[in-house]
């Protein structure tokens, strides 16, 4: 790959080092849409309990792209044959896989923007790009979406042992200190290997997949679904929607301009304009935060005692259980609520809501992880393991939670 | 220390657990005071250069915490008497040492309040808890304003060897990636003692120390005084200062309220009253991110144009010399870009300026770091050293530096 | 405890500092019988798959001494009351509980004493030690035999979540580098309590546990039951059935006194007196390899062919299979050796051979891992884990192989 | 360079995977010269001070030519014309550089060939591989001996930051637990760059080079020149020299057929033929431990006295100086022991001696590190440092001990 000297090298305390391999690569990385990523944090509200996890999908982006390197590396090694201009679309389809997202990213999907996925933004995004870049992204785009002919290149990008996994799992768990979560990432890689275009892992690599869907389900439960974060994801969906509800009769309510034309419009897909991208690309979780400061001193009770909780992370009390809810409980419960709070039973909702949380640790039905045997036949993992635990990870896991004000 | 059911537990990357040790302190952890530490970044601008760099002074500051309670235990193993009421103290001074620092900590001292610094502000906030909590902190005032007899108290809080660095050295070189920052906190904190009521060294600690000395001079160059985070925090600061001038001539300038009274208000040490005290407690990263974010569109050329730099990090350009800056060249810079950006002379000032940087790995005039040798006699840690670096670390080292816009 | 002058630490690249916490103890690791265990290896034969295991079984139980300190710490804090002898004898036991393995430990047991396990010879080191020390370990013995009321002492000595299992998971993934087994051990002795005097996990330390059980079982396929290092013991154990062979003929085999009292006799355990267990307590794997490298050049063929083997690493070829294996197989390899090979049929065994191996990572019928409700119940992991995951890894898997030269 | 299907990847804890190259390197690599590494411990006695410190030769050069590989790479990017020839050269020198280090390394120098290094042995290892392998190593000779015209090359096998340093404080920082040795090698090696066919580091690497020699100091006053692996040492040279004396008197003595040999041989490096090199070949830390295993209990009381103190860690007492030794101390120490030890006073210097110890952090005289400025002009380290310490670092510092038994 032609370089010049753009080239530049970013440090990180996973890696060591994350090289940006070409001019081109380095010019979407300066891009705004991409430094924008910076004020994006990577696992939203988690801090709460983690007090580490900070990190941005900047850095995740980056450490993606690293992987992806050396995915490239070891399969060209193996005699994969990847063309130049393969491996910068693979580098720039990974880099902008996630920049699509809004900000503490999976709260905004159920309330500034519900009807359109962060993925179809990321495409929306590449879209804008490549038209700046004059075509120059058409065939990472074409990666990104499985239109390419060599499907591999869309399962490193997005699969069961793509790279962005295999980035984040290793990266939450390192700035969460979550041990559990930490794998060997770069393992994994030198064990992948192509065959009849899908991705496979040789069979030596087994553990390793069994390793990776063990730690992928314990960060799951530990930390993208503990219950503290589960809360505070949950006051942050009701902030914005209240914030929606607030701004129809109270047009002096304070905002930054690009959240104030995301809680004044609907928007979805098809009214996704490229003026409204630009829009989003001025959004990020500063708008959140600094309108929640505003807010907790607005005349809405409701609105200023949500922001009040988040802030202060005074939140609510959450229970998790292995059954569903008893809607009676839950009614009752608000109407304790509505009373002490002195607000109208139907406001209640906003402090007193049970829902379901789910985790499937391997789903065999939608993509699966091929083993690549000694004799040369593609079996899936589970066929391929041992034991039948792999079997049994493929089953999913529901729970159900209600939350309400502490005593 | 009495316990309650108020206990807590934090997961850290680098320690582990950090355990609050009683329920004062929880109390303290959950104050509003405290938790807005959440949202003031450790490094300032550092995650520019260092992706990673976005940990905060709240997790700071719990660390510094852990580390007091780990000396704490191995000075009483030593035989130093220490008082349930002085180790709770001792927490107390140590957790909050840091909770008087604004945005973006020093960069905020040279605009916003630039007649106070944070220590101050600091004590100030701890007085104010002082009142809420009835009169508890008093022992840890005392001790943080090294008024206490007991002189090893302050200096484990605020001296060459003291919690303080004893965290962050270890925490920025973590997140950073820097190794060279990596120091080996809890081997020095085994090798504290106290000898006449001061904090010594055990003669076999002696290479610790000195490794901790290289550590903390590799990092101011690596990374406090970086020139990519040295030229960020120097725009930043002319943002606020621009900011200020702005305000005066446009009302309409678009900041959170706390921010504006800042913008609005020359803050003195003596003006500093409880109510200034509230507005400051309410500012936070968020404020001053969220208002560049406004203000790169707004119509002076100055404000946008600096807000614009940092938010996508399209810095200056920046060289270091050994040798201060020739001023001639700096005004000739000056009037290149008054006519390039066509604005005033005078106005120039915010895109080229120069200005001085100066470490000192080990300042033997102001605090000396003791070492106690095998026969009892207490000896600066210079003299105790079997080679003369440590007397060539003690030597301040100045650059000088001059930003100016990109050919 | 009381404390001397004697006390010392150890550095630990694992868990940076060990602490020997009472002057006994001191006197019991400098003892001969405890300083032998620096010349034992914690994986035998494991180095020829991962050259980074070289750690000794001295390293590994100071280390399960120190996991053993956090425990009684962590459960003192939970109001489980400890007292000073319990301590210290906890201390001892699992100090000593494998000083009674012999040179590569576990094929040792297959050749040298095959009648008598090591846990049975420790027993045999401790009695002998209680004797020199006037009676000082009768506790620690008790809680050994697991013949001491309170049974969940003996549970943290040798249960499913003993300190013996907690530190070497974790130790031989650090020396490995096969981060697989990497353990959170600090995390899971947080999460431990007593119920009904027995061992109990929390509610929330559940993930911990299943991450522990699966890191048990990819360090028994990775590395301890690695098809190198099973090949490797394989041919170890059949060297020393060889020269027990060839020393009735050949008096002049060289050995070292201790080696060739143990190749020249069949000691059981009731014949394990006091002078037997002298002579066992000079032997380490330096007599073993040092043997090996004189029977290298031996002229019976059978020894020197298997010295040479495993001095150069020059190993037979081994397959693992889901399967038995079919003994006519092996039957034919054994004729086609025997002829290549210039050998009687009869001895082509020490060439080519089956066998099988299993694991289990968790035995629900011999001892449970139980998990306190936060009602206060108590139940089996499996029941209590929200996944079937736990049940399908109580299965048992099987594994045959078998070796013969290669090409 | 080609490669073919005997490719191997050995797991190591500190770079994850280490890759063997080529063919031939792999051939090397089961060479019996090489496999013979597996029984060197780096260390020496260290690990009588550092429980972990159990790490071999053998892996120690598989690390060196890791970094080789790295460095060539590094260079290559930069635009360093490298042969295939040349780096599989490099690799090869890296690899062998420490072939012929006999056991305990250091130790062995003093007393079993006090005429011969282990650098001239190496060499004559070198020499036969070469004809074995039919003239495929004469590059490499030439690059260890300092004979190829880019004088580059030897610097990266045998210099001030050479491949063998940058392994080996790195992993002997992580085996011993001294966090203070550990540095950032693959840092260090993208900084190298070579102008006028010599190796330089590139200005911004300049605080990794500062860090890197005070890395080196601290390892070597904290490691290898630890009092007790000190006396450790001197006692392995005494315990050699004792039994070469009674070997003479008492042919019966104990010992491997090589061991024997070197015994009872006076060997200088004339003398070094193909049968001496074949039987030094032979020889490992395993013949010197089990010797001394017999000879604790040979009728020599001295060799008796000096065995058993060093397989019991029961060691003399030592006592480190700035000032030179007072030699009638010693004479006076020698005449106590001999009394005490019923022994002629000439028998005495085996439990009583003084001696120095030297080490230099940086030698500006032998071989100089190199700062590649920005502008092209090549300086000295010392000289491109904004401190004084570097200057300071390549004084040499001078030691001095005493040894006598325990009260």
């Amino acid at each position: 790959m032609k370089t010049t000297n753009k080239l530049k090298i970013f440090n990180d305390p996973i890696y060591g080092f994350i090289t940006i391999p070409s001019e081109l690569l380095f010019d979407l990385v300066e891009h705004s849409y991409f430094q924008r990523l910076r004020r994006i944090s990577q696992m939203g509200m988690s801090y709460m309990v983690y007090p580490g996890a900070h990190h941005t999908r900047f850095h995740h982006a980056l450490g993606c792209m690293h992987l992806m390197q050396k995915a490239v590396q070891s399969l060209r090694f193996k005699g994969v044959a990847i063309s130049d201009d393969e491996e910068e679309a693979l580098y720039i389809a990974i880099l902008l896989h996630d920049v699509g997202h809004g900000p503490f990213s999976h709260a905004m999907e159920h309330s500034i923007v519900d009807a359109v996925s962060h993925e179809e933004i990321s495409l929306l995004f590449m879209e804008q790009l490549n038209i700046e870049f004059h075509g120059r992204l058409s065939l990472a785009i074409q990666i990104f979406k499985g239109e390419y002919a060599r499907k591999f290149m869309n399962q490193l990008v997005s699969g069961q042992l793509d790279m962005d996994r295999a980035d984040y799992l290793k990266r939450d768990s390192f700035y969460t200190g979550v041990a559990e979560g930490n794998i060997n990432s770069e393992r994994i890689i030198t064990m992948l290997n192509v065959k009849n275009d899908e991705l496979v892992v040789e069979e030596k690599g087994i553990y390793s997949v069994e390793k990776f869907l063990v730690a992928r389900r314990l960060m799951y439960w530990q930390a993208y679904l503990h219950k503290t974060s589960l809360v505070a994801e949950q006051l942050l969906i009701r902030v914005l929607q209240r914030a929606k509800e607030v701004v129809n009769t109270d047009d002096s309510l304070k905002a930054s301009t690009a959240l104030m034309y995301f809680l004044t419009h609907k928007v979805t897909r098809d009214e996704f304009t490229k003026e409204v991208l630009t829009t989003f690309s001025l959004l990020d979780d500063y708008d959140v935060v600094s309108a929640m400061k505003e807010w907790q001193y607005h005349n809405d009770v409701v609105l200023a005692k949500l922001c009040t909780m988040l802030l202060n992370r005074d939140l609510l009390k959450i229970k998790l259980k292995k059954q569903p809810i008893n809607q009676e409980k839950v009614s009752q419960k608000k109407e304790e609520i509505a009373k002490e709070m002195d607000i109208p039973y139907d406001l209640a909702r906003y402090f007193v809501f049970s829902g379901e949380i789910q985790n499937q640790a391997y789903n065999q039905e939608k993509q699966n992880i091929h083993i690549l045997t000694k004799n040369g036949k593609v079996v899936d993992v589970v066929r391929a393991s041992d034991q039948l635990n792999l079997e049994a990870l493929s089953k999913p896991v529901t729970k159900y939670f209600i939350c309400y004000p502490k005593g």
